[in-house]
């Protein structure tokens, strides 16, 4: 089994196949940008730290299978593949981030065999500090825990949301290696169920008490003084406002009527001070995961859905952000926020 | 297809069953008492009123096979029918109310053909009434409806629910009858669904324009200021609070930050004077609800899943419940609501 979510090696970009768990692990490796794309917008790798990963070895894929291929078309064809990428999903800011970080390369190098090595460089140099970046997320987030807590959190900010250890769950991994007593209660997190199939199993396999609960449920564990604060992850950060999946804003909205801390854990690449939440397009996607599940109909073939894969929370209802350089809170004048 | 959910046949009670909704549509009928109670754990027939229906057709069922049967056992096996079926869901007032309103006939007659005649009369009764109910509260409900609206809302409190028209969707069904336009946003109502399989059903098939979405997004749709109202229906009505189908809390929760009307619709059989929120069992249903999916595993083996069926919203969260009789508002001293 793989130290990281995603990674670079001999045929192309690897990765956990992520719709197939928990029920099987399987690893994947995309040896095209093509096959990568699908992989993201399969939500095969998903999670805005792991997209920006993946964004940023898909470039230095272009850049292999340019080389080998058609040298004449060396830069068209990676700014090619460098559009298809950073255009797969358009919420989370991450891939893109990912994308232009390495392409900024590709356009200040004549010869393409440096451009290739470079690119990959850099876009191994990125894992690594995804790494680095979620555990000093960890480190300021886990200050804000009790020494014993029950923590809701919400779809999979983990490990396989980022390259490794997590924003949202790196804040708890961390709190449980400087020994406090965490649980986790993780919100199913419909329609795709990243919370009870990702979550659930990141965190059952770590040994980290996880407990499963239809999201709608979160209100009344609160009501019932069984939530102590929620934590989450974030695709965008806007000067007012955190995306994130679907449902984030329900939970912000009840944990405030509950005077329960509501945190966002995410690096600086989430962030987006060009932008308020009024700018951002908001991903819907297909009838289908709504619709059935696993090939049963769950719903009459006349109905429509509405089926937006995140929404805004407005940071009015976030108690702080945890960064990699520490927190950010209200009046959440930071210079990340500030266009 | 039958005009009411639940009603009697020669050969024992007869219903949708409604697990299979909305891909096959199926009536079953019940012969014997053990059958019907496992219809009700089951959930082939749910909704409080419907269970109030099913708990008196079940004591005049249990009259005629204890009539048929061993005559010398009629009244010890009434009553040992009558507790099994009263038991058979803890959380919904209904259920013993029906059961105890046929079975008090039973303890004044002495002669068990007359009492197995009154039981399925006072039963039919209790069904005619229920409809009548439900037109009642649609036409008490419809009036609270601006001319064009969207209401949203939860689980299933249809004619499905009842013994035909419903709560919460009679309130909608009376307002389009009255010419209004109403559109309704379907919560799908994990783990269940009986929102996508059985709202949007029984919506879709009256011509009344019906979306789905999930149970989280409600919240997002109302900051987007595309909810009117919120009506759901009720399965025990305390002196402080109401409890309905869990997610019912979440969204009287936003709905209130968001200053949308939060509408219960019921009849007097939900009420429950006698006790407040505090004393009520919710019933936790199983861990394999949440786990898994048509057969499928959603959540690691090692994970415990928390499945409360139903949640409690107080009554300071409720805009109105719209009974048979009219509203009840704030200060919510209405006599129903005393001890």
């Amino acid at each position: 089994m793989q130290d990281r979510t995603i990674w670079w090696e001999e045929g192309g970009v690897g990765l956990i196949e992520q719709t197939l768990l928990p029920e099987e692990y399987r690893e994947v490796v995309c040896a095209d940008v093509p096959r990568l794309v699908l992989a993201i917008r399969r939500l095969e790798v998903r999670g805005a730290p792991a997209l920006g990963v993946a964004g940023a070895y898909g470039v230095a894929l272009a850049c292999k299978n340019a080389l080998e291929g058609h040298e004449g078309d060396f830069y068209r064809s990676v700014e090619g593949a460098a559009a298809l990428l950073r255009s797969a999903r358009p919420t989370a800011v991450n891939l893109a981030w990912g994308v232009d970080r390495v392409l900024s390369v590709v356009l200040t190098e004549s010869d393409p065999a440096k451009v290739a090595a470079r690119a990959l460089a850099i876009a191994e140099q990125i894992a690594d500090e995804d790494e680095e970046t979620c555990r000093r997320i960890g480190s300021y987030g886990a200050e804000l825990l009790p020494d014993e807590c029950t923590v809701l959190t919400h779809c999979n900010a983990g490990a396989l949301a980022c390259a490794a250890w997590g924003t949202a769950l790196g804040v708890i991994r961390s709190a449980v290696e400087e020994k406090k007593i965490v649980r986790v209660i993780s919100c199913e997190t419909r329609p795709l169920l990243q919370g009870s199939r990702l979550t659930a199993w990141e965190l059952s396999r770590d040994g980290i008490p996880v407990t499963t609960i239809i999201d709608s449920e979160a209100a009344y564990l609160m009501q019932k003084k069984e939530i102590d604060c929620v934590i989450v992850g974030a695709d965008r950060i806007c000067t007012d406002g955190v995306f994130n999946k679907i449902g984030t804003y329900m939970h912000a909205v009840v944990a405030a009527y509950h005077q329960i801390p509501f945190y966002v854990a995410a690096p600086r690449s989430t962030f987006d001070p060009l932008h308020t939440m009024a700018d951002i397009i908001v991903e819907e996607r297909g009838r289908e995961e709504i619709a059935s599940l696993f090939g049963r109909t769950t719903l009459p073939d006349a109905v429509p859905v509405k089926n937006y894969a995140f929404d805004g929370t407005p940071l009015s209802l976030v108690t702080a952000i945890i960064t990699e350089e520490g927190l950010i809170r209200a009046p959440f004048d930071h210079p990340w926020l500030m266009p």
